[in-house]
């Protein structure tokens, strides 16, 4: 049997990079990205079951009832969540899924599974954030200085999670996280099958 | 200030590999090796604070007395013991410390400074330890006998370390050794000053 998976909830502020750093990571065989389930318009491009899992509000709902999501939100009338089944199965094949989620749902999936780590990326100063958001030139004043003010109250849920990664460069940020998961695919309670065939061979 | 280092404690059976891959770690400039105190004579090569403190016994057992020694052990007559002031200034400084220490003064070391990490490092399987001690060809047979019987009489204490690391390859073991203290640096509990420097910035 190969080993389960790691269950990686990440967070961080709008602007923060959490997008470009999650695309890099799934490039990576033993990463993959959780699938939403929405109840909102599939857009043209996109496709069911690979951007989303596209849903009726009654199946939604349904799914709510029999407490087949991780967790879920409403968002301007749609309702959004995480499918519980999609996950444990990636869990099961032995992939580490990532589940990019804002900080309050962030934390209730840590309470429903305490196992799963939950990584906190950053820019490394205030002054690099705003630079971040300004570059993408894409949104207005107004917009950016609610992003920068959200981004300020958010600074109280850092202490919460399990790990704080700081994302200067990209590829020393994607290299932190693979090596916070590889370092627990290795904690002595991960390792039971290295133990168990150790000492069984040992004890022949 | 820079952020203080991360003691590592790290054990294995014998044949295990250890020296060799503790030799290809302190060649990174974050990770210095823990010099032992002993009172057994220098040898013609031995250079003092280099490869040991050399210490009379008065001066040995003064350093017992005033509890200067992390941990220490008689063996063959002699003392041998890890002096605490060292590994302090070392870790004070921002290195990574590695002990290779034995299994049981290991568990003491980390009753003593529950922050240290402890990895146990394991080849693959029986077989393959068998195969590398014969390979030394230094050794008799009742040396490589006994070995694999400690060997065995070992396995029960894997289950106490926070780490298993097997060491099939040099360098994956090197580097899965490098995660793992990358990782523990990235924990929020180490990420103060990363937190602090943050919210105040952005609270400015």
């Amino acid at each position: 049997m190969s080993k389960s998976g790691i269950l990686i909830i990440i967070s961080g502020f709008s602007g923060a990079g959490k997008g470009t750093v999650v695309k890099e990571l799934i490039k990576k065989d033993s990463f993959c990205l959780s699938i939403s389930a929405t109840t909102r318009a599939p857009r043209s491009t996109d496709v069911d079951g690979v951007d989303y899992f596209f849903k009726t509000v009654p199946e939604f709902e349904k799914m709510i009832e029999e407490d087949a999501l991780i967790e879920y939100a409403s968002y301007v009338g749609n309702y959004y969540g995480t499918p519980k089944e999609y996950v444990l199965d990636k869990l099961n094949e032995g992939k580490n899924v990532i589940l990019e989620i804002e900080m309050q749902g962030a934390l209730k999936v840590k309470e429903k599974f305490p196992d799963a780590v939950t990584i906190f990326i950053t820019p490394a100063t205030f002054g690099e954030l705003e630079r971040r958001l300004r570059k993408r030139g894409t949104e207005t004043e107004e917009v950016i200085q609610n992003r920068l003010k959200r981004a300020s109250e958010e600074c109280v849920f850092m202490d919460k999670y399990d790990y704080i990664v700081e994302n200067n460069e990209l590829e020393v940020c994607v290299s932190d996280i693979v090596s916070i998961i590889r370092a627990i695919s290795l904690k002595k309670e991960n390792s039971s099958d290295v133990i168990d065939k150790i000492k069984s061979d040992f004890n022949k």
